[in-house]
């Protein structure tokens, strides 16, 4: 029987054969694999952390290597807030359920007076943001209950068109990091499928995700609420509760992980200690694996922090990162640049 | 930046325009894909059935057509036990468990005298078989807490390596329906990512469904149990406990679907009241979209069966499958055969 795979083979032997390379925007010239993947790494300077990933690259998708990783077995798993795009001051999703918030909050009297609507809503900034997680939990379910799936990606749509960064005055899709946008194309170029895997909502991401990544909807992984199955003028819809499903940070990221995908990965981008146990987790496979952390050094063109703060915090990681062999990446030293803005 | 998909359009272009044809196994000479398609469903008759398949199928891949609909919203999804393969006498799943229950009782001498354990080991199908969910949903349990996905798939395959079904003494895996099969290459090979969805064990799936419906692990959605991360011998490892995570049936599909695939798709095959929310849920859709049940009405190839019983019913799902547009698939009229055995 003909399989997916067995399709898309097919598709690469018949197109590489037939047109010399087959990765469309690539020069028309044939040229190595090695080199093809180390241009499109231009955001990346030379250095160990981009020749880390290179030699990862290589060694799993050579067929001449003796690490090579079947397609099938080719896959990569990146932490979002912070990995792919910038995650300071505030989370972005954190920006949208505050924004959300002030829209709903006619409806809601009783959040003037109730924390941590209230302080929420007080736009007190400094304040805002020393709230905890549960907190920031509750903020986001209000602000997600009660809607289908669709009717909450289009309020992040429609915010994400206005909605600005408050030190960069650019929309927040431009604040994804080149050089992470530029790992995507290549392993996904060499096989390799992407997944998303974050505390942060899974349907907040999945409204911009698809334009952004270039991924489909299936390989975002993020926190969800239970769905509530209904008909609304004689059709289904599913409605989100105010009951959480699942919150993937630390050891749960890891277990929605072998749920959802149902392999362990060989790869994964994190950058904090919520992303720990998924590292962990890649790095102990059987065959060649690389965890990635990427570490905020850069106060000049980003942010510098990492042990200390609410926001993507990185202290338990960095002090294990050499002993479990995890490769660091700096901002500074390792990107050409940050964001493509 | 270079997507996923688009290379796999890209790669779709080159091939097809390169080669006449992208499917690596139709006939060498180029065949207009509707016949194509029809030539593939061979293990179906000509009749309502198979022209209500492939007129979907039709408008919704023909860039001609008013229908038509791109590969990233190309979903389908499939009910498994009774829709995929045979789960009478009994579901293959529960044959497993009674199986491996056998093999742990001489460590759990309390099941000797305890409910269900003492029921599932004392070999009185006629009994078992009237075992209800709660307590089929401990047996499972029972024989899958403590194990890593790896192991406990190790221990499914083992035992499809002999086991076989009462009544075609063949092995599970053959059951699998071969019009069926036909559907999901067809499907596949038209660029639908095909979803299994069932109520069926989700790890008991992964360990053979990649061999016999060459779907990869990430497409395969169906109950879990919370997974409990663990170290082990410094390796980082997932066990299940004995905490049920996500029970997927019923309404609950139509929600795994929503949550895990993150849109709604176009086409779902059924056979039970089971699948009766993820029908409706899909023939909802604005676009064009196809509801199918597969109809249990041939005792002589197979088994006939609807309306009562503890296995597949389908009751509801059947009066009113008119009424919401749904096609009925007769497997003793609508299939020139069921299994290729």
């Amino acid at each position: 029987m003909q399989s997916n795979n067995l399709s898309r083979r097919t598709l690469v032997t018949m197109a590489a054969a037939g047109a010399g390379s087959y990765i469309g925007s690539a020069p028309a010239t044939a040229e190595p694999t090695l080199m093809r993947n180390a241009n499109l790494l231009r955001s990346w300077r030379d250095g160990e952390a981009k020749s880390g990933i290179l030699d990862f690259l290589h060694a799993t998708t050579d067929p001449a290597s003796s690490q090579f990783v079947p397609e099938q077995q080719r896959i990569a798993v990146f932490d979002n807030d912070g990995t792919l795009w910038t995650e300071q001051p505030i989370v972005p999703e954190i920006a949208f359920a505050l924004a959300r918030l002030h829209e709903l909050a006619p409806r809601h009297p009783e959040w003037a007076t109730t924390e941590p609507y209230s302080v929420a809503l007080s736009g007190d900034m400094r304040v805002i943001s020393q709230l905890g997680v549960p907190d920031l939990l509750k903020i986001v379910v209000a602000t997600q209950a009660g809607t289908t799936l669709e009717e909450f990606r289009k309020f992040v749509e429609t915010w994400l068109k206005t909605a600005q960064h408050p030190r960069f005055h650019k929309p927040y899709e431009k604040l994804a990091y080149q050089p992470m946008l530029d790992i995507l194309r290549v392993f996904s170029d060499n096989r390799f499928k992407c997944f998303i895997v974050s505390a942060g909502g899974c349907e907040f991401m999945r409204a911009w995700t698809e334009t952004v990544y270039h991924l489909p909807l299936e390989q975002i992984i993020g926190s969800t609420l239970v769905l509530e199955y209904v008909q609304q003028n004689g059709h289904a819809n599913l409605l989100q509760t105010q009951k959480v499903a699942t919150f993937t940070d630390g050891p749960q990221k890891a277990g929605a992980i072998a749920s959802t995908i149902g392999q362990r990965p060989i790869i994964a981008f994190g950058n904090s200690d919520g992303d720990y146990e998924m590292l962990q987790y890649v790095t102990s496979g059987n065959g060649r694996c690389l965890g990635v952390l990427i570490h905020h050094d850069d106060a000049e063109r980003e942010y510098a922090y990492d042990r200390t703060g609410h926001v993507g915090k990185l202290d338990r990681a960095l002090n294990d990162a050499k002993r479990n062999g995890w490769q660091l990446v700096s901002m500074k030293n390792d990107w050409t640049k940050v964001h493509d803005i």
